[in-house]
């Protein structure tokens, strides 16, 4: 049974109280528990963790080493500042995919670019809450067909 | 019963058969089977289309008007250079999803600019086939949520 | 009696029926309309054309040469992307102005360069169906002050 | 009656005098003349400006709001320099359209960038001074359809 | 007793007529207004100055060597394409404060480049009115510390 | 009565103590106690918070919805590297202020980039501890206009 | 005996009828001709190819493989526009050579960048119809050497 | 007898009494001294104009045409904002020479770029008041070998 | 004696576990120990920290003002991000040393730019954990020199 | 009989004993004689020569007026930096070719632009020792047509 | 009596034989004629160097220390590649006039940066040969002045 | 035992006799002993070489093949402007060390780019002759561990 690391970025934990237009409004508990019912029927083991603070989400992922056999991040600010979370998942070296709830690609100039992406399978961003749910699936097909 | 129109741009025809390091090897016909496999799954109806012409993609996506209520599209080259497509999309008002096979935010300068990006609901790249799946899945949730 | 050309771009058969705070409600068979009775106004022969394919536009000025005496050319997305039409522009020697519905120079920075511009006498933007007329009139007073 | 303000920016009280073959031989006067006449066609009734100050084509927008009903200005050089003359119109309020008598768009890079034409309604250039009376016509037209 | 000078830019003779959503409904009247009860309270003494020409400021500039013991600057438009009011204030040598009406970082480009700001003991901007009335106090705190 | 929450990032700790040139030789402790005595002559009750951690001032800011009216934010060094804070002060929806000791408009390339500036009210920058005392009335002014 | 296609982009059909200081003034026939000349002298079979039409011009790139061992491509207008073309000589995964009648080095800045460069054996330019014969040599030399 | 203007840009009637270790002690007035002086030793007949108004420099050089030989153009500020002076001295066609006091290419990025340099025989700076000398002494030579 | 403080940035403790074609497979402890060794050779004391967290990083920094000597530094991702811990060190003013064990002038293009060089003596990049050894002989020498 | 100069650039002098995966292993020997051998065939009069100095290239191109007819370059690394070789070519007035071993255009950056493009007739890379035996042969052509 | 070291760089041997319409017709030993000339008019020693090798300039400079009191530079080519040159200037600390035949203000881009002018101190360019004779006169005054 | 080449670049031979406050007051020839010193207690033979000239530098380099187990240089200028140093040291293929008495880092932005850096091993910049001396150190250890 794959063991999967869902990380939350800054901010995250905020969700459903601020600017639902641009993210709906479900709460990051509320994804939480989609998450854990589709891991339920893909037969997945899931950790949820978030946090506001880089030095966290980098030692997070440190220890994902050996525990994790693959882990879907939503960087969120950090995905455009954070060339030591890069570093975080190239040396922990577990498939990890790129999760966005927001189309970034459609937003500010800053955040065109990401430093997550050059180690990542793919990108899946712009479906509020249901990138995370189809995140999972691609992730367990990924797993399934190494 | 929502139709979904499918569109692959430019060089898809070859899939299968040339860089299987980069994009998997199997067909566009193979994906397509796989996507009319999942349609039925999802009670959808599928139509597919592919062309290396850029006026021919804009000219069935005008088409698509009052016709479809969806479209996945994975164009390609045109990702990059075409702002008739994207013009062609804006004008047609359907929902659009767009699908890379490889993870283009990884490859050379000249492929990070998305013409396409801007007027598309979300995008999914880096799933190989399955990001047609992922992205037929996500724009039926996107369909019923609306 | 002066023979005018009049070329549309990608998308412009679209016209009347999509986006109408952009570019007015009237179509382009409406646009072809006026054109033709200004054209009688001023004893001017016109024919028009449009086409999504930027193969098709540039095959159909290379074909004016000899048979027209000037032309308009609204190239639409393509005025952003193809040097293909320049050249055919710069090729073919017959006196071009280019039309935009829009004020391209308002809108997104990628419609800011026009590869057009430099093989044009000049251009008229923004003033929706009437930049056509306007340049049926500025055609008509080059060709008799030359 | 519609009452129309004619702008000339720097340097176009020299015209006719000076550098024939890119800007044509008929002054300043010349083209007022022949703004008149077409006025009194199109029953329009207009004044004429010109100032080398851009303080004074400043102030003179200023005072247009509420005595005139549109405006054309050919802001020379200072179309890539003056944010002073942008402002201006904006506060002003008054329908604009910014005429050129030579094709900006082929000249040199500084003259590629114009602060009026995020203020103005469209811009016609490239036809001598046939580029303002085609401006006036354009005004008119903009005028009796809203 | 300090000597303060107040100099509003280009269009600033304008407010309170115009574009309320972005600089408030009261007048450069009131403004001036408020400063000289301000300056009473604070124990100053000011001259206001408009002009819409940029060598009329730079000349009021040069002219206050000697008469005056601070500015407020309220460069509008000029703040970001004249040098030459930067060298007026180099020159002048008469400690100077940057107002503006607007926050000018959340606007266009060309907005966010201050010719004024390298010559300027700090940088007011984003509250409309008080913008003057608390670069007042800001003046009047630098001139007593030294 | 309002509630203010002041934020002071990173190495703002150390004022007083290091490059009195740049930032004026008062202490950290001195600043928030000025800020406590203007507070109370003008009515308010605020919070004074300093951290050098990124990830806590993100957190402090998401904790002051509902709890407090306004905040004065010097986001030092982070003013040019978070999108992480500026998410945060969006989410949290309280007006901001941002407030800078040095004028960063005269420093360093890098410090140009404001990514708190497009969400915020204002700017001040440049009057050392008194950038804060203007910013506080300020808020003040811009809370009782509201 | 090795087979050669030789493809030539958009405009060249043109040849010789228009601007001869920069091509010469023979036709594509003639080139044509002196192709076959020299490819019997090579002992090689050639087909030639010419299309305004990028998606034509793609899909004979593709039809190719399996029928051809090398190929000379002048890409005209599309060297510096068409990614699509890029991708089908990425995947045709045929020897090929760029040919540019003028020397592209010496023209506009947007005609500096090749997308074909990157995928060919090398690159001749400047020679007018010699670039071609030139082009055939060095295909012969490389076939034979590998 | 030539005749020769010779004009100073903003600012520089403050010359001699600000920043002596930039530009040297001596008044502008002691520099058109030493200019008269030395027109007199070349036999050549000079007259001098300040102004700090970019217009009235405009409308001077347009008023030159026919009644100067050559100019000396001090630009000072403008020489990096004034496309208008540029298309002034254009429109004149009189030989002028750019006179700058300070070595501009060793001074702030915005002052590396001359619009007045493209319209002038040539440039001469760094000598302080001795700059003009020399560019004195170059337009008689200049004019002498024409 | 002097006092030596060794700052390792995010990711380093995991040296040795991962990329060793990159950094050699000697662990963080292994290069702490081979420093102690040079320490006691060299007569130092030494005292090493390393931190995920930039907070943590900045706040090591400040708390060295009084008790170190100097301090070399591997700020590793944060080179290339950090403005804070750059401010730390200007503010701590120890005499400072940055230490990379990759040569970052051949990899990514987002790692040429270093904040930290900027407050820095002098850097060593390329020679794995010997960039620390060579680096606290530096230290060394340059304190013994001052 | 033409007699035509061969210049090798800086560290050509190395060919064959160095990285011959990028540019072949026989020696400038070895290539200097093929270019005899072609040189006979084509009845041409050849002389070689190589230097790894600057300065001795542009010398040696000085002598070259007046006593040959054309000349092939290789300038190697010097493509990219020198100018002089540039104005060198330019002042010698003798028609060149620009060859180079391996395809510049898909090498580093600071290899896409070439110094001496602009002051050739064309440029043929890419081909290793051939090109130059295809220059020779452009060379013939390009003498015998003029 | 003070001597005077003039250098010519590279291509400047050429001068009167090549490109009249750019630099004149006289050549190089008929400018050393016309320095020599006035140096004796005013009293001075020169000795004059061409090279076109960077390194013999470089060594040449160094040599000046202490044996001459100033030099007129004219780096041609070198001008704009030639960072050795810079730091000879520099590192002889003997004042220095950069001195250019055409007024390169107005040329190629890459003529737009000078390595030179940062450490001269003033410039001189666009009066062909005069360029030089004007030079030695700022050099004399500015020598006599200090 | 290891032979060492050490190489000084451009206007390294002034060393001690200019700039001290930049580079220290020892000259290059005490550098040399210093050198010889630590290479006989590191048993290492060394030779030192320097030159004003980029082609003696490049020939030197080529001669060490086969003659030197490794190198230091210190390219001086030529870092920044030579493409044939690198190419040199490329085809040499010996271990070389890039070396610069100080912080490149941290001075102009033209030194900011190393050509040198993309073949060496590391960097050592900033420590004035120690750079050099820490240089070989470095190459020791490194000659010894692989």
């Amino acid at each position: 049974m794959y063991k999967i690391l869902i990380l939350h970025g800054p901010n995250l934990n905020m969700l459903g109280t601020r600017e639902p237009e641009k993210y709906g409004n479900i709460t990051l508990a509320d994804i939480n528990n989609k998450l854990e019912h589709l891991a339920k029927e893909l037969k997945l083991e899931i950790e949820t963790f978030q946090s506001n603070s880089e030095g966290e989400l980098v030692s997070k992922i440190q220890q994902a080493y050996g525990k994790f056999d693959g882990m879907l991040i939503n960087p969120a600010a950090y995905t455009h500042t954070s060339v030591a979370l890069r570093d975080a998942i190239l040396s922990a070296d577990i498939p990890a995919i790129e999760i966005h709830l927001s189309n970034i690609h459609t937003r500010e100039d800053f955040r065109q670019k990401s430093f997550i992406a050059g180690v990542s399978i793919g990108q899946i961003s712009g479906f509020k809450y249901n990138s995370y749910l189809l995140g999972l699936r691609a992730l367990t097909d990924y797993l399934f067909d190494y």
